[in-house]
């Protein structure tokens, strides 16, 4: 029975490490370690919300992600000068990711920028970085309600990401890097804990795929989210609201 | 029996008026008109392709997507120092789905680049823009053909996409922009001819949705494109190889 | 008798054609022709005025100039770093020439930004974007006044552009792009209808000429321009106040 | 009889002091002053050309300027991120009236970088960093001629430049900063020492100028420029060839 | 006896902890901890050199340094447009260090660029980046010699550096974040296994300090300095040569 | 007896002239020659405060500083897009060196910006602009006394700035190009009035020094730094408060 380079099965997740609390400085911050890839991920309020909520009484909440120069095989230039098209279309997705969590109307008229930085890369970092940066804004939104800036946790749903691949035939569930590098669809897949799809992005650059394997993908993928969320709920003890 | 504020049924795609041929100088061009949304598409061979491609044989397409000043209610800021991060994504998810058409390895060492401008901004600017891109980038090709510079037109699938939306718990076909502004869901899809899936991209900023909404947005999405795969073939008369 | 490489008379103008109001959001907008050269011009108000007007009453004109990938025989990059010196100056000189046309201290504490953009260029697309810009802006502040914002028309002149060159010691009117990279002058000049000078640019890349041929350059030019303004006024109805 | 406010006639220019060979480095560099508007001017040769002469055995000719924080009545912000349209502007007319002066087919392949320095600015300074570039220009060439780089001194034509305006229908010649600030029209004339025109830019965003007023400002320029010219001559002993 | 509000003695190291090899992609990596600041360092060459050096057979050491957004206690903006003058005085001061520490001429044509990134920070960053970066270097330059890139160990001399100050006439060593901020005199002191001075950066914002005063503060860092070397020297083994 | 290439005593200064109002706007301003080395230097106060000041009742100061492109043997490009690590390591030690010149309590709400621009390069230009700085900053603040914009000349200290460097063993006083690019070692050294420290920067790229040696630099730059306050004081005739 054929199985996969690194001796998992096609649908099973690779080892899960979570150290909450890894900063002093930010009031929640995880060093989140999914296989090889480690994310840093930290959250941290401002008093400040985008133009366009100016005086709407609601806040907000935006991603960063950037990988540090040792993350990968080859070394990562900083973008200094010019963010790649790469790099903003994951922070997009981050973003909107974690706002769908919390409720914005909720939080104050304050942003909460949630950054999340590659320490080192195996495949997976958008995805990881989605469920690395809720636990990081979870806690901080709980210190917030702590510390009597917010009333009560304005949570909506718990949320985590996943990414799934086509190779040979074949549903991957959460691929490596070198699995991620010759996979013929590559779907990044964010669900809450019901199961209700966030953010479904699937692309095929080698070959067009079929309706019966995106839906093939979509549950190898869903049963790896819920593993996630269990995860990240023993470190995020409160309950939803 | 309610409708939708502009008079079309939920499935029915907006007008589509397609001018070919549009500018003099590209060997492919094309003002292309859905409903209120006008997009003018060319495409233009560079003698020269990425570094990751020198020496490979390969060649490539890649696409550019900007906004006039006046195609919007409010100005568009020109971005001649900064592109945003929803370009980056729109011009990512143009170049990618291109791609899928053609055998790169059949275009010569060459990049070929789409440029698609919005002239007139009404909603599904960025799917609009891979179905006329499709166009110029096929008569670039076929005039590079004709004149010698590659044998055979290296067509893989017919390409075009559409924006499928959720507003009140129905699904809306080719969202027009007062509906994309209300919708609870927001689908981009590219397929081709044979209905297979090319991209995929779903969010929900709203509210997160179920797996089987999303199977009958991409029923209704996939007959939308369909129909304006139909429309491109009229311009584009060569058989597929 | 010799003649042009196009068939026109050395002081005969290219075929003007005009299509006010191509743009639904913009109040003034047009798409312009003069021969091969393509404009499309639009004029918005914005409601702030550049720092040294702060507080002063008075409005602002200013423009904005760029050229579309497609619109040359080469690729045209899209200046989003870094603008060249040549659309500065282009910026520059329709600027200046549109707010020729209008008394800035009855316009209202706004800018009025006016956005030409170059769909296809065969010569002259600076003069052309002023002739068509001056429409675009005429139609704006008409509808300024019309929805009670401005009280009556401030305008002060009608404003218009062309370009006249020397080619073997003949002066020719209205240059197109074969005619203009072969010619010794060029000779960009900006007038009223009462053809009284608002700009005038000479410059001798190949040799220096004499003041008979300036002379001689002029008056073509100002037989030129008012066939142009007669051609404003049939879609400006207007009375000059 | 009136007078200006400085004592000068209408048709009378500044005192010009010339320190010819002011830096050590450059084979040119003079510090010339023009009443109080003071222009430190260099021109270094550099081993490379633009692209688009690549290959061509001709030479060129460029220009840059810049303004010194403390020239001016405001501190001048240095132009660290982006150059202003003005600079662009001046730059652009310095270049193309220099490249005039010499015949680029025998500069060899190399491209001579014009430096223009406002220390202190009291008007003009875009025709008088033209006059003291083209000393600055002469003298690397007569030394590129004496080191056996160039075989003879190839030049065409003496350059130099001036303003002109009109305060009350009067024409002021070599225009200070509080004459400028009030002129209704600005013509800055670059001519050779036979009197033709190298480049005239004539803007009025005060109100447009007749034809008549053009021709007297061209000829008190002209009569200007000439006493520059026999200025330069001084400093600038070789022949003409 | 007073003492510092952190408990140590004013010529006190914090505990260092050093976690060598930390990441799986460079050659050299460490993750460094003086206190609470922590650094990760790696170290990656690149087969370029600087143009100054192209065709001399020399290679060339360079650092980069940036602070991670949840570094500090307020979140630090990540310089994706322009690099602060802080970082840039800093990248200097760790590449010169670092510098000294290995013969340019053996180590192959080649760039080996370090990158310094502040995990967390809490006073000496720079420093620490020093002695951490070093370490880094260190193992990607063994790697090298023992994969037959470079012949034998080119060292020459092992390299650290400490922060050392002046608060109320008193000198401390290795300041926390809380002591820096009130230190009226900081220096920044690199030394080699020779107690021979590498770098020495002293300023005094507060106010201007003896020459007395500079020679305890060198006599503290310098004991410092050599506790840091011994540490070095238990990860990195090889004698010097 | 052997002594310098350019004659000079081991501890012997560059000949030094001031000319001190060399420019008509700028409060103060001085051409200042050190040797072969020209820096013109200005000082301007501006109405605002960086924004950690904002609304403290205290001033600020800070300098620029930049190097004209005929001031060196090679043209140096004009830092227009990117501002060189150089750059801003001299700007932040002339800045903090001038602040320890007077007392910001007492300058009021405003910042006064020193620019440094190098007319010509021969070794030592940033101690020469901190001289320089500290002369036009001076006359500046005298003349904001004067114009009662503050009440007392807030002056705390005399500031000078030296180069001290060690070729062969030997220590040398300001150093001029040549000497400058051979020494092993480079210490730049500010100074007050009492010989006390300001700024201390020593740089080893070639090969660790001694402490020794560090006092022998240090002793031979404070005499210097004597000599040039007293030149200072010269033109600088008010009495330290």
């Amino acid at each position: 029975m054929p199985r996969r380079h690194n001796g998992r099965n096609y649908n099973e997740l690779r080892k899960i490490e979570v150290q909450e609390g890894f900063l002093s400085h930010p009031y929640g911050s995880v060093l989140y370690k999914q296989g090889n890839t480690i994310i840093l991920a930290s959250a941290m309020p401002q008093n400040s919300v985008p133009p366009f909520l100016e005086n709407s009484g609601q806040g907000w909440i935006t991603a960063e992600y950037g990988m540090l120069p040792g993350s990968a095989q080859s070394r990562i230039p900083r973008e200094r000068n010019k963010i790649s098209g790469r790099t903003y279309e994951i922070q997009r997705i981050i973003g909107r990711s974690l706002r769908a969590g919390f409720d914005l109307n909720k939080i104050g008229q304050r942003t909460i920028i949630v950054d999340c930085d590659v320490i080192q890369a195996d495949g997976g970092t958008r995805t990881a970085s989605i469920t690395a940066g809720f636990i990081a804004l979870y806690k901080t939104i709980e210190k917030l309600v702590k510390i009597q800036e917010i009333e009560t946790l304005p949570l909506k749903n718990f949320i985590a990401g996943i990414s799934v691949g086509i190779i040979d035939d074949e549903v991957y569930l959460d691929l490596d890097y070198e699995e991620d590098s010759i996979a013929e669809v590559d779907l990044n897949l964010v669900m809450n804990e019901d199961s209700e799809i966030v953010e479904i992005q699937g692309t095929a650059e080698g070959k067009p795929f079929s309706y019966e394997l995106l839906n093939r993908m979509i549950e190898t993928g869903k049963a790896g989210i819920q593993s996630i969320i269990d995860i990240q709920r023993k470190y995020l003890s409160v309950e939803v609201v």
